[in-house]
């Protein structure tokens, strides 16, 4: 049987430890191809790169690994991976990361490890988006490894039944010490955000984002508090943002009735 | 009583049309506070600004109205405004756009008109995305205004019940000709991308993105469907990515069960 192929993307770039992990374990399960943003890309989201052309260079960082940096966003590197790299070769599995630093609950909407994978499973491909509790460049992803080995393993064997796109967050423990792995919801957790004020040397003012992370969902069944246990979170996400309750609980009768044409608006 | 105070911003930049409509709108509902891309910011989706200072002006385009630019892109249009002009000031609602072009189905992942929506919306504030189904810089957006102002006038006084998100699209037709208003879920709609490819002046290859909106999904109660019948869509959306049919329909035992503490794993 032909060895799976698994596309590999990250959003720290192609230089990240976080990829060069992702990368060790992929090559032990199936044949890789790497295509990764030039730059650091962290924050992107779900952007694409409309204004400007983008360039792909071959890497050589990975000996023996095709792989390729890419001028673009996330997004950018898996759609030109799919359109002018992979072409007719199947995909049998996208992995994003490892993410330095969570993706757990809203951070998924600003992640560029997220929409990359996100990116992939629009396309068809099941997709997995990694991430480890740490910031830090020297994070130390060994002890991850084998956990993501097995999650990897898991979706090659069994694919993904209703839906194509985990995103994985990975407590900052030893192997020992993490406690297993949870099947979660997204936490409705959030960013507040601060901003330090500045002047320039020019004499101007500036603004630089800053803030904490603040959960105040408190629900057992959430990627926050699985991580916060202990576990590694996984939740099955999709690209589907319609809020099917409110298109049921919400009170629309006055704007189904308007109609402009036949006089029975509102005004 | 006091006139509620909305908060508008965009994708298109601070000098796009289609802001100035719905500005225009607003301002005959309550006080408005304008904060916009100095440029445009199409296809940012969720991106923030993280590795470089945001900048924001005051703008004197719009006569007698308190309005800003800002140098980083939709989302961070709308954090900064939150964090650095309204402070205390309650915003009773955040408009976005009016987009010049669909963000209808999955396009409002990419969208930055929508993820600005968004943005607001995960600060607790009510908001709506508008978008118009033309392109084009001098696309017309007066046939569009009698609705815009029905729906804000709608959530106003209704509130949002079950979600506080509308991703709200807008044929190209005439008042007339519109036919009403439908509330639908996302179409499952996305890019076929292709890219342009050329060679630069310095004889290096680029790609530029290009593509065209396919639509395989062809239920009636998609907003493709209601927008293609000749009527206004709105979307109820939310933030929440959670596949919560996968959670319940996948295949977890194997994981859930991995331990490599205990020696349970299966490995």
């Amino acid at each position: 049987m032909a060895k799976p192929l698994i596309l590999i993307t990250n959003d720290d770039g192609i230089s990240a430890p976080g990829i060069k992990a992702l990368i060790e374990v992929c090559q032990k399960i199936g044949d890789v191809i790497v295509i990764a943003p030039d730059s650091p890309q962290s924050g992107q989201g779900h952007a694409i790169t409309l204004e400007s052309p983008l360039r792909i260079h071959k890497s050589t960082i990975f000996p023996g690994v095709e792989a390729y940096e890419c001028s673009g966003t996330p997004v950018d590197c898996v759609k030109i991976a799919k359109h002018i790299i992979i072409k007719e070769r199947v995909v049998d599995l996208c992995v994003s990361g490892i993410n330095h630093g969570s993706n757990a609950a809203t951070n998924i909407l600003y992640s560029g490890t997220m929409s990359a994978a996100m990116e992939a499973s629009l396309e068809g491909i099941n997709s997995i988006g990694f991430s480890l509790l740490d910031y830090r460049h020297e994070a130390n992803f060994e002890e991850a490894k084998p956990y993501i080995e097995t999650i990897i393993q898991h979706v090659l064997n069994n694919g993904m039944t209703a839906g194509n796109l985990y995103n994985v967050n990975i407590p900052k423990l030893t192997k020992e010490e993490i406690k297993g792995i949870k099947i979660c919801r997204q936490a409705d957790a959030r960013w507040k955000e601060d901003y330090t004020e500045a002047t320039d040397p020019r004499g101007k003012k500036y603004y630089w984002l800053t803030g904490s992370f603040v959960n105040e969902d408190y629900g057992d069944d959430t990627d926050v508090a699985a991580l916060v246990d202990g576990y590694i979170s996984i939740v099955p996400s999709h690209h589907d943002l319609t809020n099917y309750k409110a298109i049921n609980k919400d009170n629309w009768s006055d704007l189904v009735s308007v109609n402009f044409n036949k006089g029975t608006a509102r005004k």
